[in-house]
């Protein structure tokens, strides 16, 4: 076995997660939301909320808006724009959107420079932290507005995918 | 500079998030939970539902029941049952829990083996997968039906907590 740094040794000891899984734990929550969207009946996915909140469409769109131009700035350091969601009009666009997303994030996964996850930066021109965090907020605001996509579902008696089924 | 085994070395550069920063990334989302709770008027956090599902107490009661044992056995290798939430009946009864849980995974922590994030293991004899599952799912949990107590709160025009405001 080769000599090692002491401190590395402690930081490979207490590794929490790798890039590899991580990205696996993206699309695993990216699967149950593609789930989730096509649960609703189409006219409910684009027109249906409550408490005057945005429809589970416009919620998908801020997905959208993040995802592709996030990765693109993780992995250049430049940041764009949010996407353009505007020709998205019904759940096949927005399936179609989807899957072409998942594509995207796994081809930008593989470009992520060495180091990234843990330097400094200001996504968007507008979030300061490090790129884990922004990250992090990519998936937890997923999970936020799908949780709340499950109660337009259930108050419209449908019955929304598990939850813990990422497959 | 020590000589560094290339392998760890390579890991080092990938580094995701360290077990303190996700200590950190949980109880930011834990802090935003719990103005959550104290955004609910108490009657409603009891008894307040939309399609069927339960009232917000009982999704927080559902958080009590894996918060404080998942870490017992996270630290000890040992699952016992989901706490017990019986005697939780106000919404300052579930404000103190909520606090003394605070501490409880902050002291836990710190016992954490070294490894064992990457460990399989069966949590509460039911969820196979390695620790760092376990834990993302206790936060991923907490969102998703935080993002459904929001549209309770909403529903009742009652504005929820900033969702990016951790503090």
């Amino acid at each position: 076995m080769a000599t090692q740094n002491p401190e590395t040794t402690i930081e490979m000891q207490n590794l929490v997660i790798t890039p590899e899984d991580l990205l696996k734990h993206w699309q695993g929550h990216r699967s149950v939301t593609r789930k989730t969207i096509e649960a609703f009946p189409e006219k409910e996915l684009f027109n249906y909320s409550i408490g005057g909140m945005r429809p589970f469409a416009q919620l998908v769109m801020e997905m959208f808006g993040m995802a592709v131009p996030g990765m693109q700035g993780i992995v250049s350091r430049k940041w764009d724009k949010f996407a353009d969601t505007t020709d998205l009009h019904t759940k096949q666009d927005l399936l179609t959107r989807w899957d072409e997303t998942t594509t995207a994030i796994n081809e930008y996964w593989t470009q992520i420079p060495e180091g990234r996850f843990q330097e400094n930066d200001v996504a968007f021109g507008q979030y300061e932290g490090q790129i884990y965090t922004t990250l992090f907020y990519f998936i937890d605001n997923e999970i936020h507005h799908r949780g709340q996509g499950y109660v337009y579902l259930r108050s419209l008696g449908i019955e929304p995918p598990a939850f813990w089924d990422r497959g």
